[in-house]
C-alpha cells in the first residue's frame, strides 16, 4: 500500500473526515439522483443486502407502504403478493450514495435530501424525516402514512428545495452540527436543537418562496413540529462525508454501520464496498405504552451511520438528555459510554466540541482492530419498531454493534495485505 | 407573622414559584401597560432609584437615545442638555412591573412583551431584545440604534403581537423553559435553544399574519439571527413569577437582585417593596477585541432577576457552553459553581430539570440567611458595557452580589419581626 502502516492510513482518512464540508444543496426526487430507482420497479432498503423473505416485519410493511405510495399496487394484499412474486428489484440504499432510516425503504418518487461534500466532490442522500407516530420507516403503511408522504412529495420536498436555491451556497452542514452538539443533540435519538437550527436557517428563505400561503403555513409547522427533521439530513451528512473519505482505500477507520434486521453490516476503509456482516442484535430500552421488549424488532436502519460519523451513541456525552428516552441511566452513565467509546477510537473531532465533555472533540474514526483488541463493541442509539409489519415504533433504546463483523474486516484486510 | 417560622414562610414563597404558570400572552407600547410612562417626560432605568448625575456612562447613553427615539431631543447635546435639567423623570423598572436589561432604559413607545403570570394573576413587562452590535441597552445611541428601534416598534412588536393572538392562549413559558435547559440555556448570556424554541413556536403564527412581505422576511431573519431574543422574555418571565410569590410578605426569600450601575440592590420576601443595597462590583470575563477589563463599566442591569429565579450564573451547569463565553472555566468549573449556588438556596425547581445535573432541579429561593451564613454571594452571568456612554457591549462576564445587601435585609427583617 501507499502507507507506510495502517495507522499513516487511518489518518489520512480521518483527516478526510475533518477536512469535509457537507452542504445541504437541495431536495429531488429520489429517481432524479438515483438512476437505478428508474429502471422497472426498484426499491432501495437499509444494511447489507437482504431478500424480501428474509426481511423482518417493519421492513417489509415498508415496503407495502412504498407500492402503495408509488402506485404499483391499491391495497396491502396485492401490494404484498407482487414484493413476494419477485416483481421488485432490491438494493442496498447504500450502493447507490444513499442511507434510509429504520427499514430505509425509498422508492423513486419519495423526495430525497441532496447533501453534497465539496472536500471531495461527492454527494449523498436521504428520504425526509416523516415525523413521529404511524410512519413509513417504522413499517406502517396506513392511509394516513401514505397521504402524508404524498404531501412530502407535492408540498414539502418542492419548498425546501426552493428555500434552499434561495440561500446560493446551500446550508453549512458542519456549522449546523457544531452548533448543536453544544445543546444537547446526538444526532441519532435526539436531533431537537438541530432541528430547530435547520428552521432558522431555512424559514426565512421559505417566507420569500412563492407559494400557496395554507401550504407555507403547513411546512413551517411540519418543520417546527418535527424534532427528528434533522436526523435524516444527518444520516446524508454521515454517508456523504464518509464516502468521501473512503476513496483513501486503506486502513482500518469503520466507513459505514448498518442493518437489515437480519444482518449488522460493516465497511472498513481499506476494503472499499465489501460488507462484513453478523447476525444483528436486538436493542434494549424504553417502550412506549402497551408495548414491551417481546414486541422489539432487531437491530435495523441505516442511521447507525451516525454512529460509524461518531456521534449518536458515541457522542452519549453531549445529549444527557437523551438518556432518559433510551433508557441509558444518568449523566455519569451518558461520560461513561462516550469514555468508554473513545477507547476504540483513533482521535477526536476538533470540528465538534463538547461543553459536556469539558469541549473535548466527539469521537472520531473507530479503528475495527481497537474493536478486536479491547472487546468493546460501538454502541447505537435507535428507535425500536414493533416486529410485525404495520404497527410501527414502539420505542427507544441501545444496541452494540457485533465484534464478529469487525473480525471478518480484520481478516479480509490481512489477506489483502498478505499478513495471513 | 402568620407562619409558624421563617423557613415555612420561605416554603410557601417557593411553592409559589413552583406553582407559577409564565405565558408570553402579547407586545404593547410600553404606556399602554405603563401609565406613568404617560406623565410627561418619564424614563425607566434598571436597579433601585438613582439619579441622572449617579447613572454610569451606558445608562446615560441609553437616556439619549431614548430621548432621541421619542423625539423629545434631535441631537445628542440637546438631549444630554435636557436630561442634566431635569426635565425628565427616572423611575425604577422594578417600581413599575418591568424589568430593563443593562441601562434598562424603557420608554413610552417602545414596545414591550407582557408576561402573564396565571397563578396569580399579575403581569410583567421588559423592553425588546434588540440584537448585539450597537444597542440601545448597552448605551449606545447612534442612527443605526434609533433606527432599529423604530422598526422594532413599527414592525417587530405588532407582528409578534399579532401572532401571539393567533395562538389563542399565548406561549406557556414553562414548558419553553423546561426544554431549552435541557438544551445548554442558562438564559442569562446563553439563550439560544430557547431563542430557537420561540423562533419555533411563533413562526407558524407569523406565516399567518397579514403582512407586508418584506416585513415578514424581516421579521423571520431578525428572530432566527438573535441569538439572545429569549433573555427579555426570560426577565418579564423572572419578575412576573417572582412578584407572584412576593405576595407571600413573609420570609427570607430573595424576590429581586438588580443593578444601577452604582448600587446593586436587593428584594427579600418578608420586606415587601424595600430595597438593600450596596456599592456594585465591576464584572470579569472575557473582552471583544479592542477591549479590556479597564473599559469595563461596573455592574448594571436588571437581568440578575434571571439569577434571582434560579437560572442564569446559579444553572451554569445547565450551559457549559457559556463558560468560554463569560471566562468561567470548563464544565467543572460550571458544576462546581452551581453546587456551591445550591449551598444559598432552600430549594430545586422540579419545572426544570438539567441533564447536566444529572437531572437535578435548577436553583430554587436563594435564603438570605444562607448567603450571610456561608459568605457565599450569589454568581451573576452578565453583558459587560464600556463605561462611556455610546460605544455599547465590550465583553461578557461574571460578577458577585454584595453580601452587604443580604446582611440589611436580614437586619430590617428580624427588626420587622421584633427580634432585635
Amino acid at each position: 500500500m501507499k502507507y507506510n502502516s495502517i495507522d499513516e492510513a487511518n489518518k489520512a482518512v480521518i483527516e478526510k473526515i475533518i477536512g469535509s464540508a457537507p452542504f445541504l444543496v437541495d431536495v429531488v426526487p429520489a429517481k432524479s439522483k438515483i438512476k437505478e430507482l428508474t429502471e422497472g420497479k426498484v426499491l432501495l432498503h437499509a444494511g447489507p443486502p437482504i431478500k424480501w423473505e428474509d426481511m423482518t416485519g417493519p421492513m417489509q410493511g415498508s415496503c407495502i407502504g412504498a407500492s402503495l405510495f408509488e402506485g404499483w399496487a391499491s391495497n396491502e394484499a396485492d401490494a404484498e403478493k407482487m414484493l413476494a412474486n419477485g416483481e421488485v428489484t432490491f438494493i442496498p440504499c447504500h450502493h447507490v450514495n444513499a442511507v434510509g432510516p429504520m427499514g430505509g425503504i425509498t422508492s423513486a418518487n419519495m423526495p430525497v435530501v441532496v447533501v453534497e461534500n465539496r472536500s471531495e466532490g461527492n454527494e449523498a442522500y436521504c428520504t425526509m424525516n416523516e415525523g413521529i407516530g404511524k410512519v413509513l420507516r417504522f413499517g406502517a403503511y396506513s392511509e394516513e402514512v401514505i397521504t402524508r408522504l404524498a404531501w412530502m412529495k407535492n408540498v414539502l420536498g418542492p419548498t425546501i428545495a426552493k428555500a434552499l436555491k434561495l440561500s446560493e451556497d446551500g446550508l453549512n452542514l458542519n456549522v449546523m452540527i457544531a452548533k448543536a452538539i453544544t445543546m444537547g443533540d446526538e444526532f441519532h435519538q435526539r436531533n431537537i436543537a438541530a432541528s430547530l437550527i435547520f428552521l432558522k436557517e431555512i424559514s426565512p428563505y421559505i417566507v420569500q418562496v412563492e407559494m400557496d400561503e395554507k401550504d407555507r403555513k403547513d411546512v413551517i409547522k411540519f418543520l417546527a413540529d418535527t424534532d427528528q427533521f434533522f436526523l435524516n439530513i444527518m444520516m446524508a451528512t454521515g454517508k456523504a462525508v464518509l464516502d468521501g473519505a473512503r476513496k483513501i482505500e486503506e486502513g482500518t477507520v469503520v466507513t459505514a454501520m448498518t442493518r437489515n434486521g437480519k444482518d449488522f453490516g460493516i465497511r472498513i476503509s481499506g476494503m472499499g464496498d465489501q460488507w462484513f456482516t453478523a447476525p444483528v442484535n436486538t436493542p434494549q430500552g424504553l417502550f412506549f405504552t402497551g408495548y414491551s421488549q417481546e414486541d422489539a424488532n432487531s437491530d435495523i436502519g441505516d442511521s447507525a451511520i451516525t454512529e460509524a460519523f461518531g456521534v449518536g451513541g458515541m457522542a452519549m456525552i453531549a445529549a444527557p438528555g437523551v438518556t432518559r428516552f433510551v433508557g441509558a441511566g444518568g449523566f455519569q452513565d451518558a461520560l461513561s459510554t462516550s469514555n468508554e467509546m473513545m477507547e476504540i477510537c483513533i482521535d477526536q473531532n476538533s470540528n465538534f466540541t463538547i461543553p459536556t465533555w469539558d469541549f473535548q472533540g466527539a469521537c472520531l474514526g473507530i479503528d475495527a482492530r481497537k474493536v478486536v483488541e479491547t472487546g468493546i463493541e460501538p454502541v447505537i442509539n435507535t428507535g425500536i419498531a414493533h416486529k410485525q409489519a404495520g404497527i410501527g415504533q414502539v420505542g427507544a433504546g441501545t444496541v452494540r454493534a457485533p465484534r464478529e463483523c469487525f473480525e471478518k474486516a480484520l481478516e479480509a484486510y490481512a489477506q489483502k495485505l498478505g499478513l495471513i
